[in-house]
């Protein structure tokens, strides 16, 4: 290949969350309310003309998950021994490689440099990297398979 | 807040895309068939059981985009005239803070230490920083609305 296995990016956040939560806790996060404000060299331009969308993808940084703890191999989701061992990569368990989060939630409002959302699992404080407009375009084409202990995993999530 | 915009987060690939895409081009990417092999450390290990999902996110970096060049305001979607300005983001486009890419695409196979996908779109030897399994329970909750410029860009695009 490239040699792209010496590399490294180096990335600043564009944001940051404030939110009601202040602890990484598994479940109900639909409700949430959040908002996240865009940071220097970052302003309300940044954010023009996307209160036309009801949606947006959140990436985001676990920052508070020790980098060294972090799982490369494959485990079982929650440490729950009725579910199956699973790659690091088949679940989406925040101690993962580079510690990035990504969650699609409901755009609830633009004001100036700040967006106010319901739905983003990221606790108080997590630096934000990117944010986008959710497309439908980019949804699943063909038909989602997902394992049974997906589905039971996600049961009380959102 | 926390001193967040000072910080910096050290991402390093975990794998790499082989393409036969070797230029961005602006569309018809669904049928675009690509394989991504994780980089040492990872191994198959990370991958295990991630073939019972049908789709993946995959979260990677614009590598061919001169940090330079990257937008931090707001201009119109690839400069057509015809569609408003819009913030950075409010838009999809590769020349952004932190180049970060993001594609849910299929999952066609998992052998060993390698994925084959279709529909990602990314080029050949793009550095990939995360591997998702797709789950139908990220999918937006509630009504999705964007606006007209966006359905007339994606029109080609998949």
């Amino acid at each position: 290949m490239t040699g792209t296995d010496e590399l490294s990016y180096a990335m600043r956040p564009i944001g940051v969350v404030s939110s009601s939560r202040l602890q990484a806790i598994d479940d109900d996060w639909a409700d949430v309310a959040a908002t996240i404000t865009v940071l220097p060299p970052f302003d309300a331009r940044s954010l023009v003309a996307l209160g036309a969308f009801s949606h947006v993808e959140v990436i985001f940084v676990f920052h508070g998950v020790d980098p060294e703890a972090v799982c490369t191999g494959s485990r079982r989701p929650r440490g729950n021994p009725d579910w199956p061992e699973v790659g690091i990569f088949a679940q989406r368990a925040k101690d993962r490689p580079n510690r990035i989060g990504l969650c699609t939630c409901e755009l609830v409002e633009v004001r100036g440099d700040m967006l106010e959302v319901r739905g983003l699992d990221a606790i108080d404080g997590t630096p934000v990297l990117d944010i986008k407009p959710y497309m439908a375009e980019f949804a699943p084409r063909r038909q989602v398979r997902q394992p049974a202990w997906s589905h039971e995993l996600m049961a009380g999530y959102f």
